[in-house]
């Protein structure tokens, strides 16, 4: 099973340690972690991962790999700029936010779109204009996010 | 100046009829709209700006224009899927929201990162977590959206 | 009808001046001309078409419109890279390689992946090892070009 | 170090013993494999890396893993149809084609316009028109072509 985390490239230091956290769990339950490459929450849930032996992989904007978090296993440098977030949502059977900037609401977008289960843990409150569905599922603590992932891709 | 209208491929007629006067408004006064090409509000807002004589471009998810809304002036088949939102929103020198889906909130996104001024009208309510920004405008009505888009881009 | 014209960014005089003779001939016979929206070939054929009156529409591989082209009616800023070259294939009922470097070749590929005649005129030739098809047609004149861009998307 | 093998989706067994043996050799010496994921050539360099425990990674052209080979370490759904072979470019060090048809092409014409040094066994011949540049360099076995392919990065 493969488990996206997304999150900024930049963010406090309790926000990176959850993310790590999450990271942490996502390899030691066996699943691949996909993030964005970069810094902060990517670079955070990398490190984690990492740590447990996990396996990591980092989709880059960039054409190359010089800015690519030293916690991957695998680095695939895209060129594409944002637009490789698309990617980042697409290779997750789910996804899991942790804070997250405008980058991470496009990568919720579309995960949301291609049905991905979404998984937020101190993010973008989401709400639906008129009768629209909310989608974004709601996670208390980094294990309990990773429990939701698992839960909703076996279901 | 550019000015992409994003929404949903399906809609209530009452958002249909909103987006045609967001496209009827951005002809009238002289900017090309950009969308994503195929029905719902991108269709409507096509038509609006069509029936003004605007330029109207579609940027496609398929391989072809099979798809495509009959009122583009220029059609750009991408073959690229949902990623090609991420163009959507590059192409705007301001973004107005109609209604929206999931892609919507994913050109939302994309186009606050890259730094355009988006627009919402009856679209998502977006609270960011923590001292994060908002980003999002809230227009009243679709000459509003379109005054806000004008206002915004020459400031 | 759409033909996309592709070549290189930089490129002797000589060869700019068929460039802009084919987008002078796809304008006066009333198609519209696509290209990659920077200097060069693409440059040279946006301004043949432009002189003519017709509709140049430029896809660029930045996430801005600094760098275009003066001569496009309509651009689009990918923020993809290299990777555009997918969607100027694309966007072609035909395409024209005039000269051409490694992003041309490239183009040629994946026009000719997606079945769209490819008309050369001074550009790359291609041997297919063993018993491949090859696909590039080789025009002798620019009006050649456009004559065999028609033809082939007639038939 | 990534190399990428490029090749056709289908293919003779002659040239999918050849693929292998270029994937076995990549992952005896330690390097990450990339390709396509899909059939063909890209299978067979898979499954030949696989043999010899390496790392495979896989960008599909699809939203989803249902049509990956079965080889794969990791497996990358990117939704963006033939603009994936861009990323299949981007993420060599080097790139080995063996064989190949148009898609092969493009990506022969990506790797070379960044710069990648491009190694091809029993593929297309490139004459480029008057003064520019050859850049395919040819090999004359799978065992040829991965040296190649460490010589030209390493230097």
């Amino acid at each position: 099973m493969y488990i996206s985390v997304i999150g900024a490239g930049e963010c406090a230091s309790e926000l990176a340690d959850k993310a790590s956290e999450v990271g942490a769990l996502i390899a030691k339950r066996g699943h691949v972690l996909v993030c964005g490459g970069l810094g902060g929450v990517m670079d955070a849930a990398a490190r984690g991962a990492h740590g447990e032996g996990g396996t990591v992989v980092g989709i880059l904007p960039d054409e190359d790999r010089r800015r690519a978090s030293r916690w991957l296993t695998v680095s695939i440098p895209t060129g594409m700029g944002q637009a490789r977030n698309a990617l980042v949502a697409a290779s997750g059977d789910a996804v899991i936010a942790v804070g997250g900037g405008y980058g991470t609401l496009s990568e919720i977008g579309f995960a949301l779109k291609l049905g991905r289960p979404v998984i937020g843990l101190d993010t973008w409150e989401l709400d639906a204009a008129g009768a629209r569905q909310g989608g974004l599922l709601k996670a208390s603590s980094p294990r309990d996010a990773v429990d939701m992932a698992e839960q909703h891709v076996a279901s």
